[in-house]
């Protein structure tokens, strides 16, 4: 299993984050390495805290309604390897190694395997 | 000038996007060949329809409550190379060949030049 590599955020980065009314922020997961967007998932403070503390991704279910840690039950985690917050503070960045089969619950390894103009799945242009 | 592709997207593709209670859908955008991702902005359904017929990005701005196409005034064009959606049909993704000095409005090449546990911007996990 990889190493998880908690993060010790600033306080003062942490206070640039801006929540939606629904006190989420959107966070997009690419792969270390490859640069391959794998997902994107939906964090309130509290996941975020959690996921730079723990080193894995901790995202709030919208129809759950409830934490989720990423591969908590299906072995394909997430190890945070960085991450970054944009320039209005509302939306998240995070660089992981991708454990297991991919990201998707679907089998693929990235949720963005369908493409707009294209017959078949093709990830090529990225 | 880099040439636009337009993408001929079926309507079946089309109608997989799901829209929040707000007609919008979030918009990865992620640089072709160095695969940064540059920025994340919101579409409606007429920006996503432009945006392919086009082959540049528009957006939903919801501060201003209009229509932008990224970088009209700046120069800093994105010609889009590839389009996706995501398993859930609720995130886009546009791989472009950015143009001018990057997608940020700050003039930095990416919206997300800030890193948490870090004191300095730091991309070099890209």
């Amino acid at each position: 299993m990889p190493a998880a590599t908690p993060i010790e955020a600033r306080p003062e980065d942490l206070g640039m984050v801006r929540y939606n009314a629904d006190g989420l922020v959107p966070a997009i997961v690419q792969e270390q390495g490859s640069g391959e967007v794998l997902m994107l998932a939906w964090m309130n403070e509290d996941s975020l805290r959690r996921t730079l503390q723990t080193g894995r991704t901790w995202f709030w279910s919208r129809s759950r309604q409830e934490y989720w840690c990423k591969g908590e039950t299906s072995g394909d985690r997430q190890w945070v390897r960085a991450a970054y917050y944009d320039c209005d503070g509302d939306t998240l960045l995070f660089v992981v190694e991708q454990e297991g089969k991919g990201a998707c619950h679907t089998g693929a390894h990235s949720c963005f395997y369908r493409r707009f103009g294209s017959t078949s799945p093709a990830d090529s242009e990225q």
